[in-house]
């Protein structure tokens, strides 16, 4: 069964609004086990409209249009499909007493247009909006079904759950019984290519199970999908692919489903009652703000120093002048001492140092901006990593900060080279 | 001349990502003059794809692809446009070299999948990408111009604004001339409803020129539209409208387009040569953060405590281990002293101290979840702000920042109450 998300509106082609509701019908159309192969935007034009009617309904089985129900002249698309169809639209009594009722109760001024809303086709399902005042509409006219819901979200959403759901359920009867379920796994510290090629034979072996790859600032994901009849029957079905995976991605793999990164860290941190301080150059207290973003984070999280100018290195930080001076602030030995120094400082078990060049300027031959030192001093040693980052000053901070991550949860997972 | 988009990626159809590069392709294209009339998602999946293709060339003059361009094999969207137009694809050795470095340099592996990001359709315009790996690819084939376009929106943003508009502006020549012209006054420290009552009459004058109101996270937006021949001949248009704005507007107007606040204090801190420096802890970081966030940050910045812990605010910052006792560390009081502490320690003009209760727990009755107190040291008094902020964690520590921003911009524009 295949279906085909129509949204209707020119402020959505003129950019003035975000289309959520793709996203949010997209979501449970696939929860259903309905594929949706297109989604067309169209504007507030009936022959536009009923060109997409026309390409929509040829190809698809179900066909669900979303805004333009509303009671000005631009709001078309009940007409663009009446007229697609050939059928009329007639004003329904009964919502129209409701509509007014509706405006009477909220006090705003009844308007002649607003009758436009209470037509409808004839021997179609109204659809009814708890939330606003336009209904939708569902019919089925030859061999595709139509479902017209309105734009604002809200009102879309709670018609969609509420009467478009069981009315769909019941005009495609038995193809909707299997579910679509998904699972996600969530890596660091490896790129999307070579995670591909440590699990490709994978990918190619399984059948009713599918794997795919998204590559998303700072994490890859994976997202396991297949049908079952529930959620166990899912769990047993993906659940040789998951162990495999699992077995191969030991130093990458942090965690499942909606989990990020800074959690993944936070919780290791929480299990084994460790404190962590940090001490900023270039990422200037971003690290901070990440551990701070979790909630409870004073259970973990005791501070940092942002020591952005030299002076700050030397007097807040205590980092030594002749080391300073030696190796320069962006220096191996400058992000050891920070590192070092923070976790006295605060009297935290580990404390990180970052100390790089963010850019755009301020870089040199021996020092080009994207060089960053990143270093983790522990109750037993101090690591320290040299990393050379591409992009702006903005994805140099968030790469510098997922390093930094990335390095701690090594270590706090005992898998640090 | 008509344009189409085309969304590229199972992700998308899948409601696993809400696709934004529609907006910003659609608000790009309308301040270009070209009109936009369909909008296409579809999967990965050639067949579909090239079903799109030959739709979208069929009624438009140019179609912008964007998504599909990565290295892995369900990344198909130049494939199926070479097919589409029955040309090859072949591998263009500088940018395999290209390509090959940027591996080399960050130090992930090479894996030979990477290949086919370099394969173009041959004459066409590569469209280079400054974010990440996968090039663009854009030509003219018959009547129908082609843009192909990354699918992570900072790719897609800047290789579009960068690359593609001079190429479409090429290529088009004479038909991009009847231009919509726009400006963006920005706004904070008011709300959207008090800021309409404050120019209600001019949003009911104007007929040519379009005012409209967006309310963003620490911001308000005035978007003013009027169709020109050029720049200055807007200019002219709009003048005596944008002077009743500004009249009306002076202590919440902060800057023009793109300017995001903090830059318009930053630039308030560079043109009075003052030095600033914060004491945070439940924003955590985070004003540091934003500071930090401008180039050329460490001219104005030079750096933060973040007291996360009780004792930090002693130990490190100095805050008197009475004043914690006595009032709390959400207090008035010691706002004020973290703010004058962190002045003194680092010698900057101004400091900012910020303590407060971000939640979701740590509230009581007396100290509600969402209590801030935000101060601002000077060289003459320190001022300290008693805020109650709704929303979540998040909400709350994003709102103190835009507030002690807010604080430190009335503090440099001479206008503090």
């Amino acid at each position: 069964m295949q279906a085909e998300i129509i949204t209707v509106g020119t402020e959505i082609l003129l950019g003035q609004i975000l289309n959520t509701n793709v996203k949010f019908l997209s979501e449970q159309l696939a929860s259903l086990g309905i594929n949706l192969y297109f989604n067309t935007t169209v504007g507030d034009n009936k022959d536009r409209l009923k060109q997409a009617l026309a390409i929509a309904s040829d190809r698809a089985d179900l066909v669900i249009l979303t805004g333009g129900l509303g009671p000005t002249a631009d709001d078309l698309t009940k007409e663009s499909l009446a007229e697609f169809l050939q059928l009329p639209l007639v004003v329904v009594p009964e919502e129209l007493n409701k509509i007014k009722s509706l405006y009477h109760k909220t006090g705003h001024k009844w308007a002649e247009n607003n009758i436009k809303q209470c037509a409808f086709i004839p021997n179609s399902y109204i659809l009814t909006n708890k939330v606003g005042s336009a209904p939708g509409m569902a019919l089925k006219f030859e061999n595709t079904a139509f479902v017209v819901l309105p734009g604002p979200p809200k009102e879309m959403t709670c018609m969609f759950l509420n009467y478009a759901v069981p009315w769909i359920k019941n005009t495609f009867n038995c193809e909707v019984s299997d579910m679509l379920y998904s699972k996600i796994l969530k890596f660091t510290g490896i790129g999307e290519p070579s995670l591909e090629v440590l699990l490709a034979d994978l990918f190619e072996v399984q059948t009713e199970i599918t794997l795919a790859l998204y590559a998303k600032t700072g994490e890859i994901q994976l997202r396991i999908t297949t049908r079952a009849e529930n959620k166990e029957d899912f769990e047993r079905k993906i659940s040789p692919v998951l162990t495999e995976i699992k077995k191969r991605t030991i130093p990458y793999l942090f965690g499942e489903n909606e989990i990020i990164f800074t959690e993944a860290v936070a919780q290791l941190l929480l299990q084994k009652n460790l404190k962590i301080s940090t001490a900023e150059s270039c990422t200037g207290g971003m690290l901070a703000q990440y551990f701070t973003s979790i909630p409870g984070s004073s259970g973990f999280f005791l501070g940092s120093v942002v020591s952005y100018a030299n002076n700050i290195k030397e007097q807040v930080l205590g980092v030594s002048s002749d080391l300073l001076e030696k190796h320069g602030a962006v220096s191996r030995e400058v992000g050891s001492a920070m590192a070092e120094r923070i976790r006295v400082l605060t009297g935290s078990d580990l404390g990180i140092g970052v100390t790089g060049i963010a850019g755009p300027s301020g870089g040199t031959q021996q020092k080009p901006v994207g060089l960053v030192y990143i270093a983790l001093a522990t109750p037993d040693k101090t690591i320290c990593n040299e990393c050379h980052f591409n992009g702006d000053r903005e994805m140099i901070r968030l790469r510098s900060v997922d390093k930094a991550l990335y390095l701690t949860w090594k270590y706090l997972k005992n898998i640090l080279d």
